[in-house]
């Protein structure tokens, strides 16, 4: 409470809004990620459920979709320290079972995808290099987890110059807290915060699709 | 408690330990994040204290410093969506009383200095360049805020393959709960947190400085 | 002359097009390589002539322009083996009269502007994201060298998603040689060929500046 | 002649020299680029063929190799205008015949590797994170084109800080002007010139592999 009023004070938070060209960011929901005894936990499998509600609205209106997954070629060691921090990530080779796409967000053909081999979408992949070709201001963030790949994706969104939007029912996290401290951060300094809801509204709206 | 369980259980959190060639990064000590009626509040002035004798080691133990602070050169035109969200930013033009470097931990010739227009000190400056030029492993890293450009920073540390260590009593914020959250989420996923007082005996055990 | 048929016969060199939204930038027309005893040279003058032509009718026009130039704050030792392959490169530190932008294209307020430490005016700085953020499509390209920061920028700007315009008579080199065969490479594989004249016709174009 | 003269002038093309920790990049050898039908010509299969011979040294020394290929996952759409410069690139899908790795130069398991989608191997790659993590000065850089992808990954191993060597019997293009020309450039500003035979007796003086 006291926190909010210092950035309240400070004039943080305020709203982007939407722009005119959207496009969606499905960042690492992996078999692995969607299991509680491997990396998933909490609101992962809710967020995943409507994450595919929403991949299906945003086909259907024509809304350009991104695709992300976590993997390592090296069983850990190309990633650097990150695999030191997190030792379980070695185990998701390009191949292995947990490192593929939960099925109900599986990429389509026509779809940008990548794998990458750090948290944010945008390190080592042309993600913000595709989204400028075609012309994308707006970036719908889902994905898993907020406060990894999310978090550090939104970072780079909004460096890259875009209008980062957390889908706040789509994202996942695998304890409570750091997904609660992480939307506040994101909402105070990079993104604003939206409902798969607001986002189908938004969608409607959306000419010359 | 409960999310820490999580993150235990699924391995998070392992210790990276100091390299061989550290580097001390400080990050945005401005005048504008050490007064609490601009951008600062919390623990900014303790944490510019303690930066301010770290320094005095790192240069007396001849351990490379960077620095780096934020400035738009064109009232927040320059620097996207995060002018919108953070609109307080805007004021904070090179030239600007706000802008300037904190008196205590200013630059000194011979070390690496740059202005950056987004959250991490690696977007859009060559800082990875300069650290991989000069044989770097180990980023020591201080400044404000935790919940902002640390956190951004610490993230792309370890994405450029370092070794990331947050010096905790030499990270600031405006607001206990996001410093204490960011501090966490750090530590689970990409650096060690440690004390000045490590730091400087670790500075003690290098050898052909 | 065998050459092209072989770049002919594999389809190499097609034509890009203007797109709706133009930036102009213009690399490294500094004091230093304005000079021929110092980094200038062939047609370097005629050259910034063009290009200051150019500038006033893009203002004219309301094209966005950025500016980027060369310096080091280290006197070369923050540009790695830059430095050590042209050692004349760590006489530019950012107040030196050399690394100066030359007077009849200098930045004015509200342009976007930069320095940079290594060729390309992406690398180490926000260029992409400023451009992205703004919804520019396609760069016109002026600068020096051709066969340098010119060549490594025009590389970029095809990798970051835009429709890269070499201004032919707006890109200076010290040589002929170099700057004759760079602008072979960059129409075969990353950018159309303008001249100035044609430039301007298409300002002549754009609507809803 | 004259365009070297003014090089020397301005003291262009010094020597950098091998450093103390090699990492052998190949760019680009797939079955497409050893095709003078589709994508080859010229020198390629001789710089195959040295390569090839040099990447069992290399091994053999325990020196890092990273190997990086071309391909696109949406037949082009994915690589912005690079796709309209040279529509023959759309073909190269991860998995078609031309985009597969040449036999004689394929990646072993322990060796990093990566796909990418424009010219640079660091471009859209974490491969600048990978060789700080190993702690990598030195990158001998191999493969095709000599006027493409080697000289855009050139400029970036400068850029991000590493010591550029271009092993001239190891790199190829379709035609030896923009091959020559290109080996002139690099030289010049950002890498040293060596004979795979001068890595051979380099690779011998190595201690602690």
């Amino acid at each position: 409470m006291a926190d909010l009023d210092v950035y309240k004070k400070q004039k943080f938070g305020q709203k982007i809004g939407f722009g005119q060209h959207p496009a969606l960011l499905i960042i690492d929901f992996q078999v692995g990620f969607a299991d509680a005894d491997v990396l998933g936990g909490f609101n992962m499998l809710s967020a995943i459920e409507q994450t595919s509600k929403l991949l299906k609205t945003a086909r259907s209106s024509k809304v350009p979709v991104a695709h992300v997954r976590f993997a390592t070629e090296m069983q850990g060691d190309d990633i650097g320290t990150f695999a030191v921090k997190v030792p379980s990530l070695r185990k998701l080779s390009p191949d292995s079972k947990d490192a593929q796409f939960v099925e109900s967000v599986r990429p389509k053909k026509g779809e940008w995808v990548s794998t990458k081999r750090h948290g944010s979408a945008f390190f080592g992949t042309n993600l913000a290099s595709w989204l400028n070709s075609i012309g994308a201001d707006t970036l719908l963030i889902t994905g898993c987890t907020t406060s990894g790949c999310v978090r550090a994706s939104t970072i780079d969104a909004s460096a890259y110059g875009l209008r980062p939007m957390v889908v706040t029912d789509c994202v996942g996290d695998r304890a409570e807290g750091p997904h609660r401290a992480n939307l506040f951060d994101m909402e105070q300094k990079y993104a604003d915060l939206v409902t798969s809801k607001q986002v189908v509204a938004y969608f409607k709206t959306l000419k010359n699709k």
